[in-house]
């Protein structure tokens, strides 16, 4: 049995953090740091943008099995930096390294912020060796590094679990996300700008490795914002066996916990996308393949015009359609049905392909189902029996003012 | 020589046109009809959307040869209207072959606006008997027609051309076209909600048919609005071959003809997409396929991030970067050259893969390039031959004020 609880990365056993004012943006927190007292299994998802910033061409390179400490910087993203770039990724690692007496490879290193612009490696140094003093366990500090990843976000996103083991243990898991713009994960384990840090006290083995992609591909990978997927997208998953129990790949419950902890860290990021008012949930059911459930609930939430009718709570289900019908998913016009959900309506827009509308009074129905802080989209395609669920937002006009300010 | 010249869709020889209030819509023009006096080789474009308008259906579905005429509605899609859709498509062409005396079909029928309604039958009807009444020649004739076919449009978009044939014949061309919102068109000629109708007195044989995919491949298929493919995008082209020459399939100047004219539109529909303030023009060089090269057209052109960058001339020329390595497209990013353009200037910004900026300094400049109406993007990938252009528009307030309002 999964338990939500009060929590973030440092409350499973032997994990520390920080987040510190290093001075690359001009007040808030701007650098983080994670530490665990003994050497963690690493599973690392970085982005399959072929542009990607120089921490993650770093840490693919390295493809460290463990780490010890991971270094998170906001304000600078480190990418389109060229040559230059690579060598401030590799000096972060140094820097911690020496401040905590690790081998540099060791250490993950992670940036999130503008593209395009040097790092100021003396404020990044000082930054570095003011976490490495700070780092701490508790809320205090599972706070402190929740905010210092934060770029446009206006919310901390911080998750944590307890659950048992098949074998009795008692396991902790939390986790620390960022993400509001350029937010289209798509990210693979070895080989998204959400960063994400997720410890646990579970002992993993490197096997684990596929089903941490399976749970990316169904959480992470199921978010978008605005369609564009980020130079920088990585989540990290430590785990550092200290609860010591028996290895849990292959505990479900233990799965389970995880899979909850990403889907609530997913939401959260959805929910708290640049400008959102609404969080969108498209569910998908009755595909002939996994692939074209997940393409119709992507193309779905990455439509513009689904996005800003539901933003103005604008009964215009056509477009919704208009999108399945974008998607190159297999489907038969005749057997596709439609429902949106919000509050506590739902709303049967159209069954075996044809409308249920009596025009003006649905009209009015849906547009109250489509004025609620949560609205979900269902469409069965009736094909098959494959399904996904994918979250987004609302296009608003503060989206607009957000990204055409960014820069400035 | 291609001559730009005043005019629209009656400009070259037997075609007239009208454009009335039926009464669909609330005050403006809402159906238009073109005639052509003989019977026009007619290629058909359609969207490749597999949610298809019941207008498309039935075009599709009859796929002929010629057409003598054309209606078109807007106000209403007649999308995702089931059977009695289907019905209304056909008593449309069928009304309009009872008023000017044709086999029904010999018409053909489009229609645009709000999805999920069925048509006002008795209004088309209506609107059909005052067309055929008012078909006349000359340009207000023209420009009837081309408000008629308006939705969220702010502007007429008109264009018209004269070439001489490599036969000495004096051949014109006439095109009409609207489209504001869901713009995103992948046409296929039989087999784009733009709406378009050019009109030529050359003739053209069936076999035209793949120039005239490969035109709209390079023109109405590479603009984007939003990224939204419409259920209802069509582009008829009618050759009434009434100029009496001889067949130009393979005239050169008459495809040199064919192309500006089709161009001109594509950007008039980019540039007037909804609530755009900016034209923003993509050019991609040095790709290894062709494919490659409309594809990062595409992602740059279709990516939030960008657009709402240029509508706020913030110069956050990495978003570029980060659309350019999601398109998939294959580069090195060792070879890639961006260069950004706007009114007199022109500012590199990678050479070989690097930044050429000194910070602040460059950070003016590019904004100064992007405070233009018209902004160009030019990506050279460096690693082969193959070139697209495309057009796209910024995103605004008002796009998402005009989505979030259109149904209402």
């Amino acid at each position: 049995m999964v338990e939500i609880i009060d929590g973030g990365v440092t409350t499973p056993q032997g994990f520390k953090a920080a987040g510190v004012h290093s001075g690359v943006k001009y007040r808030s927190l701007d650098l983080g740091m994670l530490y665990s007292e003994v050497p963690a299994s690493a599973f690392v998802g970085y982005t399959s943008n072929n542009v990607k910033a120089a921490p993650v061409q770093v840490m693919m390179k390295e493809n460290s099995p463990t780490l010890s400490a991971v270094v998170v910087n906001s304000g600078n993203a480190n990418a389109l930096t060229g040559r230059r770039g690579i060598e401030d990724a590799i000096s972060m690692k140094q820097a911690v390294a020496n401040e905590l007496g690790l081998d540099p490879v060791q250490v993950g290193v992670m940036s999130t912020g503008l593209i395009g612009r040097f790092m100021d490696m003396h404020k990044i140094r000082y930054g570095i060796s003011r976490a490495a003093k700070e780092l701490s366990t508790g809320r205090e500090a599972d706070g402190l590094i929740a905010e210092a990843i934060m770029t446009t976000d206006t919310i901390k996103k911080e998750c944590a679990a307890r659950v048992r083991l098949r074998d009795g243990t008692l396991v902790y898991i939390g986790a620390i996300s960022k993400g509001s713009g350029m937010i289209s994960p798509h990210m693979k384990v070895l080989h998204g700008t959400t960063l994400s840090l997720v410890t646990t006290d579970a002992s993993l083995s490197p096997a684990f490795r596929e089903k941490w992609q399976s749970i990316l591909d169904d959480s992470m990978n199921m978010v978008s914002v605005d369609g564009d997927q980020s130079t920088n997208d990585t989540c990290i998953l430590l785990a550092n066996g200290m609860s010591n129990g028996r290895c849990a790949d292959d505990d479900p419950e233990f799965e389970d916990a995880l899979r909850t902890v990403m889907t609530k860290i997913a939401r959260t990021i959805a929910m708290d996308g640049e400008g959102a008012t609404k969080l969108i949930e498209v569910q998908v059911t009755g595909a002939e393949t996994k692939e074209d459930a997940r393409t119709v609930v992507k193309t779905i939430i990455d439509s513009p015009l689904v996005k800003s009718a539901i933003f103005g709570s604008d009964p215009n289900y056509g477009r919704i359609m208009m999108a399945v019908g974008n998607s190159g998913a297999k489907f038969s016009m005749e057997d596709v049905r439609l429902i949106i959900k919000g509050g506590d309506m739902e709303v049967p827009i159209l069954d075996s392909g044809s409308p249920i509308f009596q025009e003006e009074r649905a009209v009015e129905v849906v547009r109250m189902a489509m004025d609620n802080k949560e609205v979900t989209i269902m469409v069965d395609l009736g094909v098959g029996k494959e399904e996904a669920v994918g979250w987004g937002c609302d296009l608003t006009y503060d989206y607009v003012r957000i990204n055409a300010e960014y820069a400035t």
